[in-house]
């Protein structure tokens, strides 16, 4: 019954694959309603009472250790979805296509109060399906539970203050720095020419095209569907960046995927711990591998190859141009630093809306202060503002956190590879990826869901999980690539 | 319920396009089991008792027309899918996963008694099945009722020895003829310009892109999922011809899927009438327009600028080798007439097979003997007589008998539809085939299943089901195309 699900979920996955890439477009109606009947015989599955009785008998028997394992995430999974009536899923979907529509309409005309009736109903929708759910704390706890188990808002809390605390005067000084002009030379960067140069990238990180696909879409993505992972990219002529480090990011979150145990497939065994541990891979790869020096000492030649324009831009030149930092109003198009200044924001904004403190219509206003305040900048309209991330219209609330999690995790894992293989930037540096990817294969792909988020870090690197490692590298960093003091590197101590 | 199995099956349909286009090949052992447990679930949804409940139900109620033939459609459906056990159908489903895998490797041998034990248990396995779903007068009608609704054997039979005996003398002629000449130049055709041209035809012939697509596969296929056709084709560098007869082939399929009407998407009115329906269109556009003279007087042109080396042969000399008739082993290969004494030989071997005329150890000898006698070739071994189609060792029994019955009707519509529309061949030679593609939407395609094979060929044409259209047709045909005597055509008495 397990694999079966897991099984289920793969085709729905592919639906999704196609609906990014090739899908007709007169077919989004049938596809609409195909993705429809997909979720609901999932749920229908899931939800089974033979699946309940199963849960209940095996929790009496001795059972193996990854028996254990699959049996307490399929708990996990079975209690989300058997504590929500199935109307009260039916209208959140049906909401959220509605609002997503309304959220479409209103971005283009930038007016919130056009998506606000709807999005007010999906707020009051998404707190009554937190009360069937359950929670400790408070009622956001069962939101951010789907996509990070077991976290909690006051931990959150403490996290996003501490970060954005730490972060303030390191973003202060970058600001009052001159922003670099732009190194990328004028000229038409052919799809062809990008595309061999993308794949060259995704290959040397060991993506393996045996078991994956690459393709163009409308935003880049990464589908796992069993063995068969696939990723997708969009580009633009005008420079290779804009498709570079989405590739990188979409990889390294394809070898997460291509990284389980093969004998696990189809088990919890062969999914990622939470979002924020896939998303500290795909970081890991895009910001702390994919924007150092020793990894273009090896890829800028080979990419001088492919667009030979750039022969006349130094490395030095192009390392600063794909570290700049500056504060802007679009949360996609934001540098490593100010991203999660972004999230921070959305953060707070889902933990006060669904502790009753922020009201639906409040939402534009509190935006646009925070914003202010964190990135220093005035937010001149809704578009540009609360109106920017589909997320809500569709009810995707406690998803945010997860990205900026990820990157800490990255750092922290960052960390933890330097340090327990000291050559790896240095391997790096002749092109040999394959050092970094195995050894997140061994401490983190092969494991799947065995070990929970902070269990999984712990055993890994030693410590609890902790901010400090994202702002001790973006300091290093950061100090080297404007050349200016940005405060001593936080101590962090080492437990093991 | 009914939209909802139509739908599974879309999204079964599109497994099978992903596994021929795009899929990586490490992901087919993922993609079996996905394809078993979508299978498994349409089976599941089929035979559930409520839908055994619902059909009691309805069949006591008035109910629109519409309903009637919906009714009718899915009870026949259940019927089939409720009176084999499960354990039946696994095990075919087993034994042709093996079976398949067997005649991969016997015709590599080129040794049928190395695909003999399973084939042998394959046919005992169908016989059963068949008592199971029940028949009329013998058990091969159960078979070829799945893709035949209502045909029986007797009357294919009756058919089939009327086909040959009149195609007999037609081809003893035309054998005798010397073989001409290839006409195709000796170049490189690139695959873009190849698509270029076919998409123009497609194009041409009406099939709407924005509900479809064209790409690349092993072998060329039509997978509808309701409004979403998607069309795939395969080429030759040495020359276009190899891809452009398959790709007319299957946008006529691609046709009739875009046609049926968008109200009906879901049910059975949105469902071809049989195999054999579906194929007529396939052969209407691939022979009696793709294989003509008036198509190519616009077309080639249009061709001579793609493939400029083509501007130094006469439209007459690629008229002829469109239409070259030559004994040959393989059925695929095979020219429009010589194509059904392939198809009669393999259905007299079905019929003798599941009457008990024949046992599996003596197909080869049977098969040898029927060919030369109908194509004057001595079969020089297995792999190019009886081993050389998949069907039977995947189960495939009552199959092929479409494809002659295709060919039938395509000449009986095609008779009609210059009789109704005499304008019809004029227009294709202006390069206006939408006159054609418009009949066949008016009359064929926006039926879906409302009528069966039979009742809608007298609707349309006023006649019984006739071969003698088919054997017209090819008279009229290759007595020009050879400049021989085939002697005088059949008369044929239209009731109306």
């Amino acid at each position: 019954m397990v694999r079966e699900l897991s099984t289920l979920e793969q085709v729905a996955g592919l639906l999704g694959w196609d609906q990014r890439t090739y899908m007709p477009t007169g077919a989004a109606p049938d596809r609409a309603l195909q993705n429809s009947v997909m979720a609901g015989i999932i749920h229908e599955r899931l939800t089974a009472p033979r699946m309940g009785k199963l849960i209940t008998i095996l929790k009496k028997q001795e059972i193996p250790q990854d028996g254990t394992v699959i049996l307490r995430e399929i708990e996990r999974k079975w209690k989300r979805a058997s504590n929500v009536p199935a109307s009260l899923v039916k209208e959140i979907s049906k909401t959220g296509a509605l609002g997503m529509e309304a959220w479409a309409k209103a971005r283009k005309n930038s007016d919130f109060t056009q998506l606000e009736p709807l999005l007010d109903r999906m707020i009051g929708l998404k707190a009554r399906s937190a009360e069937y759910i359950g929670y400790e704390d408070k009622p956001y706890d069962a939101l951010l539970d789907e996509y990070e188990p077991g976290l909690k808002t006051g931990d959150m809390e403490t996290l996003f203050k501490r970060l954005t605390g730490k972060l303030a005067p390191i973003t202060r000084k970058i600001f009052d720095e001159p922003v670099p002009k732009s190194a990328i030379p004028a000229d038409i960067y052919l799809l062809e020419d990008q595309r061999t140069f993308l794949s060259a990238l995704a290959a040397g990180m060991g993506f393996d095209l045996n078991y994956g696909r690459i393709d163009l879409s409308a935003h880049p993505s990464t589908i796992g569907c069993c063995r068969d992972v696939r990723i997708t990219f969009r580009y633009q002529e005008s420079s290779p960046i804009f498709a570079i480090f989405p590739i990188i990011h979409e990889a390294g979150h394809a070898l997460y995927e291509q990284g389980f145990q093969e004998k696990h497939f189809g088990t919890p065994l062969a999914e990622a711990v939470s979002m924020s541990f896939h998303e500290s891979q795909s970081r890991l790869w895009e910001n702390m591998v994919g924007r150092s020096l020793p990894f273009w000492t090896y890829y800028y030649p080979q990419m001088q190859q492919v667009f030979p324009k750039f022969k006349k831009v130094p490395l030095g030149a192009w390392y600063r141009e794909i570290n700049r930092v500056t504060p802007s109003f679009i949360r996609t198009e934001a540098d490593e630093l100010t991203y999660n200044l972004h999230i921070a924001l959305r953060f707070e904004a889902e933990a006060a809306i669904f502790s009753g403190k922020l009201k639906t219509e409040e939402i534009p206003q509190f935006w646009n202060e925070r914003f202010e305040r964190y990135l220093g900048l005035e937010v001149p309209d809704d578009a540009r503002g609360c109106l920017q991330d589909i997320h809500w219209s569709g009810g995707e609330f406690g998803y945010f956190p997860s990205y900026t999690l990820g990157n800490l995790y990255a750092a922290q894992l960052w960390d933890a590879a330097r340090r327990q293989t000291p050559e790896i930037k240095g391997r790096i540096a002749m092109g040999d990826l394959t050092v970094l990817r195995d050894w997140l294969r061994t401490n983190v792909h092969r494991h799947g869901k065995r070990y929970g988020a902070a269990e999984l870090m712990k055993r890994i690197t030693g410590s609890e999980i902790s901010e400090d490692y994202f702002i001790r590298y973006i300091r290093e960093k950061y100090s080297w690539v404007y050349d200016i003091s940005l405060g001593a590197a936080p101590k962090i101590k080492i437990d093991r």
